[in-house]
Parts: C-alpha cells; structure tokens; sequence
C-alpha cells in the first residue's frame, strides 16, 4: 500500500516507516526538516516530502498522490505538556489539516493519540473509559479524537487511534529518563539523580510499538482507540534497574531528588484489549 | 461597572443588556451587524461596536477600553448543532479571542455554555458532573470552557460558565418550537404538528436568564460552571398546554408527527447548586 507518514524523522516515525518498509509497503515520509531526512537510515527508500503540514495543509495534495493510510505521528512542541499552545496552535492547526486530509479523500488514518488523554486516573485503563485529561496537550489530542470521531458521522473513514503509553530505546528524546541514565553511564558518573521511582508506568521498547503500528495498519477491522502499550505496569525504579542488568553497569542511584510529575497518576497502565485480538500479549 | 457584552442583538444578548443597564453598568454591546444594533430598545443607551471577533479579535483593544467584564455570547451558526465549523470555525476562531482578552488583561469573564455539554445523560444534571458531548457544537462548547479552565493556571482571572438549558420569550429564534406555535395560532391553524412531547426538559423564561447573568456577574466568589436553569423539568407537552392557557388560545395539538432529536437525552434537567447559592429557587 501507498503509506504516507508524517513526523516520520521523530522517535516513534523513524521505526515506523522502518518497518513498514520490511512490510513492502510504498512510503512517503513527511518532515519538516530534509537535513533530518536525509539522516534517515531509510532515506534512499522512501520519498520524501518536506514539509510544515500545520502552514499550508491544503497544498500537500499537489506535492503527492493521495496515500491508502496517513500514519499521523507529527505533534510539534513536545515533551511540553503543559504549554498553552497545544490547544491555541497545534488543535487549531489539526482540525485544518485533517479536514483537508478528508476532503482529498484520504480513506484510511492512523493518528497517536496520548496516555495523557486520561488524566488523573488510576490503574488499568481501557480503551472506552473516560478520559479526563488535564494538560494542554492531553486536551487537544482528546479533542482532535473526538473531532475526528465526528467527522465519522458526515464521511466514512477508518479511524486507528494508537494511544500511546510509554516507550524507550534508539532515538528516544535526550531528556527521556533512559537517555540521561545513558549520558551519566557515558561519562562514568558515579550517581544518577532521580524520582522516588516507585509510580508504575506502562513501556514498550520502540521496536514493539513500530510492530504494532504495522500489524494494525493490516487489520481495517480493529479501528477507534487501540491501546498501545504492553498491559504490565513496571515501577520507574525497575525499569531503570532493568536497563542497568541489561547493559552489564552499575551507578548509584539518588531516589527522590526530584518530585513525581503532578500531571501523572502514580500509578496506570494500559489494556491493550484491541492489540490483544491481533494476537499480542 | 464597564462590561462589554457580544452577540449583543442574539436572543440572550438583547436580554441581557437590558438587564445590566438597569442595573447601571456602563456597556459596551459587541454585534456583527450595527442595523441590528440600531434596532435595539437599548441603542441609545450603550456604545455599540459592530464587530465580528472571529475575523480580526486582537484589534477589538483599539476599539474600546479593557471592560472589567466580558460577557461572551456570540457563537455564529447556531441552532446548527452537528455542523463540523462548529469545531473547524468556531472553536479555533473563539480560542483566538480569548487569547487576545487574556492578553489585553480582562480579569473577568462570563461565557455561554450550553446543557449539550453534558451529550445523552439523563435525569438531574451536575455542574461538576461529567461532560460527554455528541455533537460538534456540545464538543466545541467543552473543549473552549477546558481551554479556559487550563489557561487559568498560567494566568489567574475569573471565569464563570454558564451553561445554559431551554430558554423561551420575546426574541427567541423563528424556527423554536414556541415561535412556531405563535405562528400556527396568528395564521389561525386547526392544529399544530409536534413530537410526541413526552420529553422532559429544563426551560427558563428570558428574563429570568437575563436576571440571574446579571446577580452572578456582580457575584465572583461564584464561578466556574453555572447551571443556568430551573432546576424542574417539564414535559414538553405540558410547556405547550401552559403557553396555550396563559395566552388563553386552543389548537389541535398532532402528536407524534416529529421524532425526537438523536442528539438530546430523553429526559434532562440541571442541578442550579450554584444558582441557589446566590438565592434563586
């Protein structure tokens, strides 16, 4: 199939479009940056397109043909949550674009939602609970997805939220957790600064979320909110532990120098009950 | 007090100047059309500025001084209520206004909300309850107070959210259902085609509206979400019958003709807490 995807040069798109391609799948990669594009280790496999979708949404339909599914990865401005402009630009700016996407025609999106889009809440979370988001940035992917779930009402489309939980591995952000206990491993730091680390968080390695954007880009028939997580929560201070073993290397680690996020429940996870019926774990 | 009201000549707009007037506010109305404001019983005694705020909002600062209070009821479109620009236009181009309010520094806000908020629940409704809007204009209407409840925490300012039911009276729209019964009595019609009328709903007459915006705005200690309503509901049937007796008319009343709305619980009516608070029944 024709795949288009967009934030294809970020943490979860590089491994998406890696793996789509061993799928045989014909991809346009959509960034804003080509330098980064280039960079890509799938660069000569792909076209790419750059391009800034929240400028000009309209016009990306004269820079390539209408794909069969639009993997929607792009989201400007992260990790930061809390900013307003998640709402005032990055909504205002995703209403427009997928409003085009659908008027071209574009018959078949994939779009990340957020753990976020819950909230506060409490232990394992399913994929028709309510969400009570309590961020900008949740706010707005809970509003784009129930935007979109309206526009399904006016014209048919098939709809894949990957609700995504928490996720490690190569090119995750520099001021992800692993990243900095990479950096102070690197230059022999005897101790790593961190949270109590006792909240109980969902991970996936980013290999397992790129197989699971494949596997349900396959299945028309699993569509709505698919979470996209493992189903076992793990305690932060575990997961660092974890990394260590794996990795043969030991530091000394400074629990509670830095409070619990106050946008995040202590401790949830995910039920990945639609990946389940795709026959994940 | 200087308070600026928009959508100044709507069905609310028109009853709330008149009331803040009698109070004696110094009002600023805000409308699109100067021919409507012209024609208003209050024209004279406000300053009206003909101005349409999704088009350019953040040059509304040359045209009037900061109000204490902004009262914001314009919402174009309306009684549209699945229409997609509810989302598209209307929530981007409002998130904008307040953007531009909030930097110009209004300290005090008063928005119309809507019971459509609340989507397909049923019985008394709470201002703290849960929203699960279905319709474009119920989901714009929720993301906006959200938005507003998020920029609060980086900019402190009152915001009162009232969220109004069924309203009735002098100016109300041609196609609500008691203007159509006025229709069908002055064009002395044998019957009136209606829905079955068994529906229960939560209906203030305008004045009464216009009387509590007026008591909560000179109130600030109340705030966040306002159920605007009566707190009883009544059949529509028996809304009808009532307007007959009192305006002492008979009609052949044809029930059944309309279904009822898919997008309006069959039975809703709102809990007034914060309303009480202030002393209305």
């Amino acid at each position: 199939m024709k795949i288009a995807v967009s934030g294809a040069t970020g943490f979860v798109g590089r491994h998406v479009v890696e793996r789509l391609l061993g799928d045989g799948h014909d991809i346009v990669a959509i960034a804003r940056d080509s330098g980064k594009g280039a960079a890509m280790p799938w660069a000569d496999r792909v076209t790419f397109v750059p391009y800034d979708l929240y400028r000009n949404p309209g016009a990306l339909t004269a820079r390539m043909e209408c794909p069969h599914v639009f993997v929607h990865l792009a989201w400007p401005g992260l990790p930061n949550y809390r900013g307003l402009f998640n709402l005032t630009e990055n909504l205002v700016a995703e209403i427009a674009l997928f409003r085009h996407l659908l008027e071209w025609g574009v018959p078949h999106l994939v779009v990340a939602g957020t753990c976020l889009e819950y909230g506060l809440q409490f232990g394992p979370l399913a994929e028709d609970g309510e969400t009570r988001p309590t961020t900008p940035y949740g706010l707005a992917k809970d509003t784009l997805r129930k935007t979109l779930q309206l526009m399904q009402a006016t014209q048919p489309f098939t709809l894949q939220w990957m609700r995504l939980f928490y996720m490690y591995g190569p090119g995750q952000s520099e001021q992800s957790l692993l990243s900095q206990l990479d950096r102070a491993l690197a230059e022999a730091r005897e101790t790593f600064d961190m949270s109590q680390g006792d909240q109980l968080r969902d991970y996936l390695p980013i290999e397992g979320v790129a197989d699971r954007f494949a596997r349900v880009i396959g299945q028309k028939a699993v569509s709505g909110v698919i979470n996209c997580c493992s189903g076992h929560p793990i305690s932060v201070f575990d997961l660092i532990q974890r990394h260590l073993t794996a990795n043969s290397k030991t530091i000394r680690l400074n629990r509670g120098v830095y409070p619990y996020p106050d946008y995040e429940a202590m401790a949830f996870w995910g039920q990945p009950v639609q990946l389940r019926s795709l026959g994940f774990p």
